[in-house]
């Protein structure tokens, strides 16, 4: 069963037609699995083979395209006819001489699709260059035109329904930080800590059950908080040890992500002290400054005004959109928060701020999901908002 | 600290020069995390963003470039020396003006290499065609080459170290598989019982830290059971379903995946019963038949003779190579046991049969994850091998 409303996928879908237009495509061909699964509700780990979902403007409802065995997944998971579900042969499975690109461009003939604008996402992952090579070569007629994030974009302001699933994803996330934090102890194994975080994800709470993050908890400790993007090992914790986390409430695939700082002892640096009070200060006054209208660019410049009394240098984005996600992204690639992002901000808009700091010396990590509402924001949790000491 | 020695990892890369000798190929490009981590140890969640390491014949150690903010992570975790690590700014990311393949095409100018014949992995998730494109038009003078797989068939043969590494994930996915059994009964949540199996998977052994799986737990129950790659949910497991679970240990990366199926009751239908045994015998006569010399298709031959006597079909490939791997695929893309595959088996090469069964009434999953040895095979773990009935 689909995770929305049949209504719900056909209005994205009308949406999507509607972008097609304004971008020049006529057949759109779809291989990110959260753009897969937006479209359908198509929903299981099978993207590592190639699989697609075709929407074209002549045609109602979209069409799946994957591996045989697949084929089953996709009619239990999305909204879709059965005539609509086509299945490949498993010789086609990561072989040297046939190519699924070659299926999927027969049916795209057959569909009398083969002399039209056909739109495909160039740099998303799951689309490889050789997708491109075999499409080109099985359809010398048709027009290929660069569909990128065309989807992504459609997704970036969401319905009530999405609302309601990244709010249980913020209940979970608020679990999941509890279990991090009651588990990183002086002496404990990393990856003890990190199995009570996954099970507190996988489990969400009594009413949402938890899912898979589209990001494996990011767990820093010690010389590896001057980095984001680490996660565990069998290393015990040490005493005076800061630890970074950023980890995600998941539920049906929305994201809820939730950043903390820990410092295992009473006294943390004084640099660490310093650059948590500028962060914090400044992710409060730069949320107080966002609502509809305001621009991407804008929020980022008001981030660095907050924080320009101080030494705090924050050289990347401050944040993204988020919603619907499977590996390895929880980011939409849509609004980035940094110079230049002209993106304006409407409601259901959701939102990840995170003004994360690492210096060689010293890290530090805090963030706020929330959602744009008519006349500001609203938080997904609440967690409170300081260096944690053990 | 990188996860092998330094010796370990030059002489991967002196095989992997060979191999580009043999292949053509001056300077090679690759964004498979998996290549990547294999080729210089190294090891974040980073791979949402564009990166790569490069391999030049007329250089002695590998280049890795990535985002300014994971720099410092490849030093924590690679064993390069500091000035083959070069970060681009973050601006580059999800940029529609710029892209970080200009920045890996202005390293590739710097050392010389823009006129050489340029490997890249056409077909790898983590090569967009857009990176080939951007690469392209900013080498205008480099000769593109196909190098898809090329690390990937220099991984096939394991090191001792390695072996090491797939037997404590072996260790692992005993317990994965022991906490699956445990926590599966009829009236608990499939999330909480993926939950346990996270735990395990994550804690892994008192000697042995767990590690992140390339494929989340596959876990099928009731209608689900008639195809492989579906989650889980917050339903309740109810009495007289089958659960079919496709799992795997991992220690540094280095996977041990295992398969096993449930019947919540103790009368299993005769269909499934018969399935299971036909499978369950043909499999051990598969294995008996494993040994250095035989090639791929052989084995999967055997394995068709095996059940020939059956009305047990079996269309997809009956295993592949597995080894170190990163989100999506625990497989290692060279070998697949089908019809067509003439690689011939040798010592240390590490493999996984899983003669899954999907029909759309019955479904059954069973597995063995083996190692060559010099006169036949070794499993990398033991586990029973029958239908567990609760």
């Amino acid at each position: 069963m689909a995770a929305f409303t049949k209504q719900e996928y056909k209005e994205r879908v009308s949406n999507t037609k509607k972008k097609m237009n304004e971008w020049g495509v006529d057949l759109l061909l779809i291989s990110q699995p959260a753009n897969m699964n937006y479209l359908t509700g198509y929903d299981g780990w099978s993207f590592y083979v190639h699989q697609c979902v075709l929407v074209s403007l002549d045609q109602e409802e979209p069409v799946w395209i994957g591996r045989g065995m697949d084929a089953n997944g996709a009619r239990i998971t999305t909204f879709l006819p059965d005539e609509n579900i086509h299945e490949y042969a498993d010789d086609y499975v990561q072989s040297l001489v046939k190519h699924p690109m070659h299926f999927i461009a027969d049916i795209i003939k057959k569909n009398g699709w083969d002399k039209k604008r056909i739109g495909v996402e160039m740099d998303q992952f799951y689309f490889t260059h050789r997708n491109y090579v075999e499409l080109e070569k099985k359809l010398p007629d048709a027009a290929f035109v660069d569909a990128n994030t065309l989807v992504n974009w459609v997704r970036i302001v969401k319905s009530e329904a999405e609302i309601e699933y990244l709010k249980a994803a913020g209940k979970i996330a608020v679990k999941v930080m509890d279990a991090a934090i009651a588990n990183i102890n002086v002496g404990a194994r990393e990856c003890d800590a990190a199995a009570a975080i996954a099970h507190a994800q996988y489990t969400g709470t009594e009413e949402f059950a938890g899912d898979y993050p589209a990001i494996v908890p990011l767990m820093m400790a010690g010389e590896a908080t001057k980095t984001p993007h680490l996660t565990w090992s069998g290393k015990r914790y040490e005493k005076d040890e800061a630890v970074l986390l950023e980890l995600s409430g998941v539920y049906k695939h929305y994201h809820a992500p939730i950043a903390r700082t820990l410092f295992l002892g009473q006294n943390p640096p004084k640099l660490m002290q310093d650059t948590a009070r500028v962060v914090i200060d400044g992710l409060a006054e730069t949320l107080d400054f966002i609502k509809p209208g305001v621009s991407a660019e804008e929020i980022e410049a008001e981030w660095r005004r907050a924080i320009s009394h101080s030494t705090v240098v924050k050289e990347s984005r401050l944040g993204y959109s988020i919603g619907v996600n499977y590996p390895p992204d929880w980011g939409e690639q849509t609004v980035s928060f940094r110079p230049g992002d002209k993106t304006v901000m409407q409601p259901n808009m959701t939102i990840h701020l995170i003004p994360g700091i690492w210096y060689d010396d010293v890290g530090f990590e805090i963030d706020a999901t929330i959602r744009l509402t008519e006349t500001g924001y609203e938080s997904i949790y609440e967690y409170p908002t300081e260096i944690f000491l053990k």
